[in-house]
């Protein structure tokens, strides 16, 4: 339509999650009416983060200083280590406000679908930590899923020798949740979970 | 959650048309996660557009040559220009291969309540096009809304002088629609506009 430039910043637009051809078309030609303002500051803050951020060598969480804001953060409790799947996951319960220790970012699931093993997650370094460090409880934020309920089987096996307490997050009705709408999995999941009130 | 260089770029990408604070950070996580792969080609993409694309000086239609691809070919019918508002009508035009004439954007429509008037548009270029090359028909390719409809009599109105065709695309039941689900006002334009079948 308008040369190669234009067609290939649609087609890299158009491959972000939440966009289609549709709206990075949308979005390239918004931005294309006010390049100085919106594209040039896009470009930079891409090549700026991409210079930037990296794993921290510790959680995993990805952050432009090593260690990560949350592990060099001396108000944080390094006793109790929050394991989450991925950087996604830390981010939505920093976001939450509700863990005030440090995390450990596995990287992904133990999946026999997708081949992913032990080895191809973060389990050694969590093992280490826990051993190392003066930590009393890891807790295992996972999916609740059947490969997050994996992980989390094999993670309290492997942590057992450690004699750390290992916990789950607790899974039920979600808050604002209708019992009407949710799947029998969940229902199940509440009755189990259920406490005296 | 990890330094000011991922905050700036979920920033930046909220901003575009079709993502929002949840899905910027979807769409930075998942960059973050294959830098090389991903956000370095964006970056040199949106630089690169930036640097290349400008506004062809002949029909207003976006290019990274000047004048654009479409005025440069010499199979396309320059007798007949098409007048759309902005460069997503003349591309969704181009995409449908409906048109083999040429372009005219105009920048916008006239509008009382956004204060837009005739010279905020780019209506003495069209003008002029039409006077100086041998130019039969003018197609008005504008929205079926009140400043589509104003611009459009205004156009009528400035062309009259020249003698050129002026016409309007058609308006009613758009193809594969329902009459049933239609607002009155395109049900009375699609009545106005029948024909013989």
């Amino acid at each position: 339509m308008g040369g190669p430039e234009i067609d290939r910043l649609i087609g890299l637009l158009a491959k972000l999650p939440g966009l289609g051809p549709r709206s990075a078309r949308r979005a390239a030609l918004k931005m294309l009416q006010q390049p100085e303002m919106r594209m040039l500051p896009l470009a930079t803050a891409l090549a700026e983060a991409a210079r930037a951020v990296r794993p921290c060598a510790e959680c995993g969480n990805l952050d432009s200083q090593d260690p990560c804001t949350i592990c060099a953060d001396p108000h944080r409790d390094r006793s109790v280590i929050c394991v989450v799947e991925g950087v996604g996951d830390l981010w939505a319960l920093e976001r939450a406000l509700v863990h005030r220790g440090i995390y450990h970012v596995l990287g992904g699931t133990l999946s026999a679908l997708s081949g992913l093993g032990p080895e191809d997650l973060n389990l050694s370094g969590l093992i280490s930590r826990v051993v190392t460090g003066n930590v009393t409880e890891v807790i295992l934020a996972l999916g609740a899923t059947v490969d997050g309920a994996t992980t989390a089987h094999f993670l309290t096996d492997q942590l057992r020798p450690t004699g750390v307490a290992v916990t789950r997050v607790g899974q039920g009705v979600p808050i604002g949740g209708a019992l009407d709408v949710l799947d029998d999995g969940t229902l199940a999941a509440a009755l189990r979970g259920r406490r005296s009130a």
